[in-house]
């Protein structure tokens, strides 16, 4: 939640001249975004984000995302559209940043969401898909079940300081998703990180989806695991089935899962689960003196695994009840 | 730099009911303001800043400062403008915190102003003089000569550790203005913090000023004394007589400065240096382990001293050249 970079008047009005999008009436430095510096845009044509990358986003990944969201924006998606320059391009240089402008999308998120915010985006999430069917590139999730024991083997000697017995718990999940993990379901695009921050709502309606650096090639019902745990537990760490069955049925209404996704939901939510849990960790025991940054909680999703460890069918989660 | 207030959809849609600017359609943190949480607004109606106060800025004067803002924008002067609510008034209160939406300003500030900023500077100062002479409160400048020596007695043992000799400087200087401080000069409201990030302009006009949270009954010269300490020096801490001309000029195209005012023009600009001076060596000191805030170089108003303690004319200000 900080401004890393700061731009100067002078180096942004040289960086904008190269666009087409009127002229500068404002721009504010927005304390959002854990990774990037951004900065809200207002031009005589319209609102903006630019955005600098500072670390963790690889370059080499920038093109798929900002393509991805390109493609989504023309295929009726509500989502940032990069911004391409005179040249053509939307990847930049700004203050020594690859740097990127797109359109502002309007909404708000929702802290606590009801039925009918998990309901609007299970249909956003498979609207999602659907219009990522006909991307041309690929980008592997590396931060699935490969990345887990890797990431884990980091921790694991700090891990009981966290929480007494964690390394032990981790270990048996681990051990578990390793076995199990599904192969050859339905696979394509996800964005694998909508959390409440990255979906906006005005009023009750769904107006957007944002954040797509996470975004990768996976399977479908992975990203809708990745929804369930982010959007259907409750403050204490149980999960509200009533808020998974609006969430699988209103991704359902848009795309039907398979029966091997169905079969393969509780393992996908455990792993969902271990992922954040993991990079959390990580992160936690990483912490410099002095963060700008405070991380957040690994044990949310120790709790979340304590449900996971014990439910057995998709049922649990909502499905088809 | 930062948000110290976290603010939820609920609460924020739950303040917003008790106005009349339409339904929200975003707001973002602001990665600015050193001592309160600043959120940027959208709603149907158009764009504001809602500001939660966090410490230093005394509940007590923010009608002074509302008023004010009020007052000025009421006589044409480019400000944020307080908007009441439906019980009509404006200061309010969100997340245990008074709270007060303003209307949003468009303009960028311009980091390394030029001659033409600065005078486009000093008319709109004597604007702001003038859009006040009718404004009916007062607040007493306790920032003022009688603050600095009690300052200084809170720093005074550790201020060598920031510089060797800077006590003995800072007594120096004390001394002089102490018994030399002019008194009956031309009084009113002034701005009293006219930095460059106070002032916006868009491409080369003035747009507006902003932040009147130092605002008070003062000599409007002192105020002038300000603006030519926070704007006509360079980085290497000379003064540039030709941005003072400018400066000056630009007032008095608007308001003739009185002799009693060009004469006392010296000293008010060497105490405007000790004041800013004193409060940086303050915060300096005072900076807790992990800060969020990096407090702004002391030194920088001691380089700006050096200049001061051998000016001794309007003229060597820029003054009538």
């Amino acid at each position: 939640m900080a401004v890393y970079t700061e731009v100067s008047d002078e180096a942004l009005t040289a960086f904008l001249s190269a666009y087409e999008i009127g002229t500068l009436l404002s721009y504010k430095g927005i304390a959002e975004g854990v990774e990037n510096t951004n900065f809200f845009l207002h031009t005589t044509a319209g609102s903006y984000i630019l955005t600098l990358y500072e670390k963790r986003v690889r370059v080499g990944d920038l093109p798929f995302f900002l393509n991805l969201m390109e493609h989504l924006a023309a295929r009726g998606l509500a989502c940032p559209q990069p911004i391409r320059n005179r040249a053509g391009v939307s990847l930049s240089e700004l203050c020594g940043r690859p740097a990127v402008i797109v359109s502002f999308l309007e909404g708000v998120s929702v802290k606590r969401p009801g039925i009918d915010h998990c309901w609007a985006l299970g249909g956003a999430l498979a609207g999602l898909h659907a219009a990522g069917a006909d991307f041309g590139m690929r980008r592997d999730n590396n931060l699935s079940v490969e990345s887990w024991g890797p990431l884990f083997a980091g921790a694991e000697a700090q891990a009981d300081t966290v929480s007494p017995g964690l390394a032990d718990r981790v270990r048996g999940d681990l051990a578990v998703l390793q076995a199990g993990w599904p192969a050859g379901l339905p696979t394509g695009v996800i964005h694998a990180d909508l959390f409440t921050d990255n979906v906006f709502f005005i009023g009750d309606a769904l107006s957007g989806l944002i954040d797509f650096y996470f975004a990768c090639t996976d399977a479908f019902a992975y990203d809708l695991a990745i929804c369930l745990n982010a959007w259907c537990f409750e403050a204490d760490g149980t999960f509200d089935r009533d808020k998974g069955a609006a969430l699988i049925a209103g991704y359902e209404a848009v795309r039907r899962l398979t029966a091997a996704e169905v079969e393969a939901l509780p393992i996908l939510c455990r792993g969902a689960a271990l992922r954040f849990l993991l990079t959390r960790l990580v992160d936690w025991l990483d912490v410099p003196p002095g963060a700008l940054v405070q991380p957040k909680d690994p044990l949310e999703y120790d709790r979340r695994l304590t449900f996971h460890r014990t439910a057995m069918q998709a049922v649990d989660y909502g499905w088809g009840v």
